[in-house]
This record gives C-alpha cells, structure tokens and sequence, in this order.
C-alpha cells in the first residue's frame, strides 16, 4: 500500500493529506439546517451533517490530493451515528479513488491489538466469512506498549498489504513531557524512531517501509534527526498551517528523492472558508475555498522543497 | 465517581472487575447459532451473539461486583455493528447498577482528545442540545503525547464527574521496551506515575483521586513502588488469571485500608467454562462457570489480602 501512496503522490505531485476532522462548528449553516431538519438535534442529525460536509470537500479535493485522513475522535464523539459516519466517509473515499489513513491512534496488546488491526485494515472471521470492517488502508497507532503492542498490526498489514503510521514525535506543546525525556543522552522519540525502522525492515514496499511515523511539524529540527534515523520510513506530518507549520521548516522530512514524507492539515483545508485569506469564498462554497486551500498548500511545500535543492 | 466506585467495592467486598472482551472464540454454539440463524454469519450476527453473551453474564455476576470493563477493540473489530453492540452492553450494565470502565486506551491531543471525553464520559453539543453518546464512567487512557492529550480529559471529567485510569505500566512483556527505559536512573513509568499523582491531585473525590493509573499485575515490585508513589491514585490492574498475576502478587497494589486497586480479570472470568476447573458447568452454563470463577476470585484476592495483613 505504501508503493500505491508513494504513486499517487508521484502522480498528483502532491505530499499532502486532507484531514477530516470536522467539528460541528466548521459546518456551514446550510448543511446544519438540512440535517437537522431531517433527524433533529440528535447524535443522528450531527452525524449527517458532518457526512454531508465531508462529501463536499471530498468532492471538490479529490482528484488533487492522494489521500485523506478522517480522525476518528471526530465522529466517536456523536456515538454510534457518529461511527457509522466515518465509516461512510471512508467508503465515499474509497470510490473516489483516495487513499484512507485512519487516524485512530489505538495501540493495546496481543489479541486486543490484532481486534484493532483487522478491524480497521483487516478482514475479520466471522463463522465462514471473512468481512471487512472499517477498511482503512493505513491506521495511526500509539507505541508505548512495545513490540507487543505493535506486531499484531504488522501482521495484519503483512498479510492485507496495508500500513501504519506509528507516533514518534507529536505537534502539541507538551509532546516533550515523555517524548523528549532523556535516555543516555538521547531522546526517547529516537528510541521510538529506531524500534519503527526496525519493525519497517520486516515490511518492505519498494524503496520505503509499509511501517511509517508520525512526526509533528511543528518541531523541524527533530524531523531532520528523525529522518536520518528512519530513512526508509514514510513520515506524516501532522501540525501544518493552523498548528503554526509551513512548508519551509518541512524540507528535512523529505528525503532527496523528494519522497518519504505526507504533510497533513486538517483545519487549515476543510475550514478554510473561515479564514479571512478565502472568505470571499462565503459558508456557502465551503468546498470550494477548501480546493483553493489545497492548492495553495501543494504550491507553498513544492516551492520549498524546489528552493531546498 | 471514584467514591462511588469505593463504595461500590466496600459493599460488594470485591475488588474486582469483570473485563468484558468477548472473542467468537469464547461464545458457546447455542449463541453463536441463534445469532447467525437469525442475523447470518455477518457482522450483524458477530454484533448480536457478544451481545446475547455479555447479557449472560453480566445477569450471572452483577450482583457480586461493582464494575465491568469492556475492551472496545473487542466490538470495534465488528465495524459500526460491533460498537452498536458495545452501547449496548453499556447500557445494559447500568441497567443493572454496575459502573462501567471503558477499556479505550484512547489519546491524543487537544481538540480531538476532548471529543474522546466527551463521546466516551461527557455530554456532546448538538445545536441547542446536550446529548450523551456512550456514557461510560471511567475510561482508560494512554499518556504518550503528555499533559495536552490528558488534560480535555480531566477537564471533562471534572464536569461531569467521571474519572480516568491512565496507563502507567502494563502488563505485557514487551512493556520495558520504552516503559522501563532509564531516566536519570529511573524508569519512564514512575515519571508517568508522579504526573498522574499530580493530574489526579487537581480532582479529588473523598480520600482517592478521580485520575486513577493502569498498573499490570504481572509486574508485582513495580506496583509497590508505584502504589507509593501514587498514594492516593486508584490503580486498575489487568493481568491477573490468564495472563499469570495471582491474589498473592497483588497485595502491594493496594493501601492499608484495603482500598486503592481494583483487579480485572477477563478471559479467566468470561470464559472459565473453557477451563478445566470449571469444564463441568459445560457451555450451556457458561454464565455459572464465570459467577463461579468471579466468586473464587474475590475469595482469593482477600485471602491474600487478610493474609498480609
């Protein structure tokens, strides 16, 4: 899977993953009303209204960008109709031919982490049946369990070819609590960076690992250590724009060839309309500022990435 | 909640958790038969027989605990059918007075941890509404991203007075990997232990705290030493049964006034009828196997207890 992303980002030029995390207060009136004229002010009528703002960005973005990432807390918040929202996101998704990274962040042990693994990548035996479940073609997952806590999603990703994007190093402020903390020297993150290039080794898709991290890119200077440490680990980048990154403190999490690195925002695309840069855009073309959103980031990490050579 | 939860286990003399994390693999035929006869061998029917098998026992063993804790992975592998089955469960613990400990392990920063916290323990905004989405009292949560990814928590915790078991050491063999790694000479996990101390004591209900820590039974010395540095923090300790930890292991977990942990066990409860000690029950008595198992389990925790005494 991770050969499939690497082609479509060839191909669409674009490092760059749209994250729908939506909020009830990005939704534009118009979809609110809709909706909750038609379930209420339930966890049904937030649900549709947060499905109905995805397909709008979705189709306006789709054939500029490789993948999308839909954060799970996002719909989880509003229940089970929440839940049933992502999964027709990621099924929208998927027949319009993106790439889905569940951000999820899960990571527990043994055979709750391979419960995890096939319900979010996998297939699942049910009697005869093997159904798939969520089908997200990459998982975000939370390392500190260990190796026990990681291997049954390797294994899964073996056996359905799909991938992972293991934390490393996070975007928020207080990251370094237990991140940074010093290990003869070294940070903690760089043993986590090494454990992912180790596991990375066993699976293999070409030039780069199915097995990827996520670096915040809000912390630059630990991108560009990160990256010598993992050189064939693909690495998300969460914190672009609304979180303070831009596209010249990411030059180091790419590699020479121009690859190894998917640049996330969430807030800064499917909100954009909020923006003062593209409110001339109005609630009403949402969708629309968000497609200039999408752009304007692909043109400022290009142009970074062209002045770094 | 968390004097509720001591009272709960005064009345009770149980310390004890039932983890609910049905695999198919536990269910008995007649269950798995009526559920795949009526819904097929879907996720529907996977959905509806752990369903009809969390029903059996927690009718069998409610009145002898004051909590369960459901392993959401457990449902989540089932897709949006499996978390319907999860509600479900929920609910039907309240129904019959038990306090529920949702095992979700979730975390991750800001914004999308506190719609975590709100989805799992709080009330979430829908227009002019308020609406409780799984409602669970306690939720687990790991602590990698620091004090950003576990203050929305505490924050919704302290509305709606709920409480948090965060993850401190657990009991996995790989754990060490990042877990044990020396810090100035100290293991990561008592840095994380002396945070929870401190998140807890921003929140305290009664002589215990509503921030409550994850510590394995497997590991008996480190949960001495947590234990004292986390005085009044209540521990939740999984491992005990099928995954080693005994009664005798445990006593340091707790305080002297025989409060301050609360020990799970799962597979060796809900699925005891597999067992040889309990085989005779057979599988249409599944539920006697694990009120039986619940009741040798409380019977060998005090023991242990009153013998350290």
């Amino acid at each position: 899977m991770i050969n499939k992303l690497t082609e479509k980002i060839k191909k669409t030029h674009a490092p760059v993953v749209v994250g729908l995390d939506p909020m009830l207060s990005y939704i534009p009136d118009h979809i609110l009303q809709t909706s909750f004229t038609e379930y209420g002010e339930t966890l049904e009528g937030a649900a549709d209204a947060i499905w109905r703002f995805n397909k709008g960005i979705v189709d306006s973005t789709y054939d500029l960008i490789p993948a999308v990432k839909p954060q799970i807390a996002m719909y989880e918040q509003f229940g089970v109709p929440g839940v049933a929202a992502f999964q027709k996101t990621v099924d929208y998704c998927h027949e319009k031919g993106l790439l889905v990274i569940g951000d999820v962040k899960r990571g527990d042990i043994g055979s709750t982490s391979a419960a995890y693994a096939v319900g979010h990548l996998g297939n699942v035996a049910v009697g005869n049946n093997r159904l798939s479940a969520f089908g997200e073609e990459f998982a975000t997952v939370n390392p500190y369990l260990g190796t026990d806590g990681v291997q049954p999603f390797i294994d899964v990703c073996k056996e359905e070819r799909k991938g992972l994007f293991i934390l490393v190093k996070t975007s928020n402020p207080s990251s370094g609590e237990f991140q940074d903390r010093l290990i003869d020297g070294r940070p903690l993150y760089e043993y986590v960076g090494e454990k992912v290039a180790q596991w990375g080794a066993q699976h293999m898709g070409g030039a780069y690992s199915y097995i990827g991290a996520v670096v915040g890119a809000t912390y630059p200077q630990v991108g560009r250590v990160l990256r010598k440490i993992m050189p064939k680990t693909y690495i998300l980048v969460p914190g672009y724009g609304a979180q303070g990154g831009k596209g010249a403190d990411l030059v180091h999490y790419f590699n020479e060839d121009g690859l190894g690195a998917i640049v996330n925002s969430s807030r800064g695309i499917i909100a954009a309309y909020k923006q003062e840069q593209y409110a001339r855009f109005g609630a009403l073309h949402y969708a629309e500022a968000s497609r200039q959103a999408v752009l304007d980031m692909i043109q400022d990490i290009d142009h970074a990435l062209q002045a770094a050579k």
